[in-house]
């Protein structure tokens, strides 16, 4: 940075662009509205992506953006809603104008994808790594949020996408599946279709198994997947041939799982709901496959 | 922390009894739902408290945690809304149950002083400093925010409570200002009617003059500010003397500046708007007094 660019030259320039709605006064003023939307409720969501943890800080500045938006946004398609707007929270080490000219290009080509538009956040300096926090705000019809909890005995397990693509791109740190680790894809324009379908729903960041066991601690019920039913990409079957309790403990997915009791649910069946607790992996034969707890702490 | 000790265990224990709204979910979800209000819009604001910048990493936890959110609760105040709801996103070096403890008891006693109900958020370990960041929620009758941008010639300048004490606090070390940097009071009841009076608002955070000057930039005005008019409390007095241009370049007041035509607003009046651009702060002779320039970066 040049010593005359403050914060506040800096959001004008590179940010300001991105928040053209009016709910955001242009970046100008010290709070933003959230918009509302005439029967729905307001869905939000918060994560944040740290240099060294969730991404590599040499990645290029473009895909940190996108992949802190897009962590938010497959949180907001498990639950159903259609995203909206979001804030950002920016914690930089050091100011670099090129890197967040080409941050700010990744916004804005995701939000002309996704339909979202920025309403506010704050920048600082941090001697600590660099980090992007967004908060995101999504519509669901009232009352018809997506929860954790409403998974039920006889239903069927289902997942989005493709599992385990992350992961073995974070193994590789090359090569297609590298850029589904940097840049996910959510299943943004399904999530909304999922109401009324899906039970309960989560999207799949700690990992497959981990994750449908929030679900089932949540909603009180036990989950049967079986093995060969994940969904693997070719590319990961070639990195990591049928190992596939690497796949369904990788993480970082940002695909949805969620329960159904419909039979042909729009998403790939992987299973069943049971009473009882926990979840259990199958073999082909049906027996029990040894899955590591992982995927449950941050620290 | 004990190996046994998850986030998710954490969060449960410390957290989730102070998400008593419905809209929280118990903490249990992806998401949460924003609290809205029949003809009322919802004002949101986010800031973050870092150790070493904005309190000291040795505080006790729970004035950390209340600043964390006053410090948003001050931007509530300043556009007229009234507090309903926050997130919070918690960046932890380490983790010490206690600290966490005493860190939710400053919340939880803040939780009740002021209304509000903590709805979300995230936890994580970072190799950088402590950082609080809270993302707050509130209510204005629809279309009533007050902006920074509506200061006219021939308003008064008013402020909030006394200025300078954190900054004096801060210098201190100690006492009871020392008290008022590590736990500011925003005028969280006031700031509600202040709806029909102020033409312009802002909280004070980077220092009187540098705020009243985001004012004037927004509204397209001067303000004069009367430095024998500035208040200023008597600790403070003892402390810096006569000292006006320090307490008005301190910072971290988080009181209220605003404008109002109205002679008699609820507040301190120290000046006046006019036409023209910028900030000036006479002394009692009318002359000018330099003020250098600062507060306008974090960086």
């Amino acid at each position: 940075m040049t010593s005359s660019s403050s914060e506040f030259d800096l959001i004008a320039k590179y940010f300001a662009p991105l928040a053209a709605s009016p709910n955001a006064f242009g970046l100008k003023d010290d709070a933003a509205l959230v918009p509302q939307r005439a029967g729905h409720d307001i869905v939000v969501t918060t994560d944040t992506v740290v240099a060294g943890v969730d991404f590599f800080e040499d990645d290029p500045p473009d895909t940190i953006a996108k992949k802190a938006l897009r962590v938010n946004l497959s949180d907001l398609a498990a639950k159903g809603a259609e995203p909206a707007a979001y804030l950002l929270s920016l914690s930089l080490p050091r100011v670099d104008e090129a890197w967040l000219e080409a941050f700010a290009r990744g916004l804005r080509d995701d939000q002309v994808r996704y339909g979202v538009t920025l309403l506010g956040g704050d920048m600082s300096g941090t001697p600590g790594p660099l980090a992007v926090a967004v908060t995101a705000f999504g519509h669901v019809p009232s009352g018809r949020m997506i929860r954790r909890n409403g998974a039920r005995a006889g239903d069927r397990v289902y997942v989005t996408g493709t599992i385990g693509d992350s992961g073995g791109g974070l193994a590789a740190r090359e090569g297609p599946l590298f850029e589904r680790y940097r840049v996910p894809e959510p299943p943004v324009t399904l999530g909304p279709k999922l109401i009324g379908i899906a039970s309960a729903a989560i999207d799949v960041s700690d990992g497959l198994i981990a994750d449908l066991g929030h679900i089932a601690q949540t909603s009180g019920v036990r989950m049967v997947v079986e093995a060969d039913r994940v969904p693997r990409s070719e590319a990961l079957r070639a990195l990591w041939g049928d190992d596939v309790v690497r796949a369904v403990t990788a993480g970082d997915d940002y695909q949805v799982a969620f329960t159904s009791s419909a039979p042909d649910a729009p998403a790939t069946c992987i299973g069943r709901v049971e009473k009882g607790a926990g979840v259990v992996l199958l073999d082909a034969q049906g027996r029990e496959i040894a899955v590591p707890v992982k995927g449950f702490t941050h620290f």
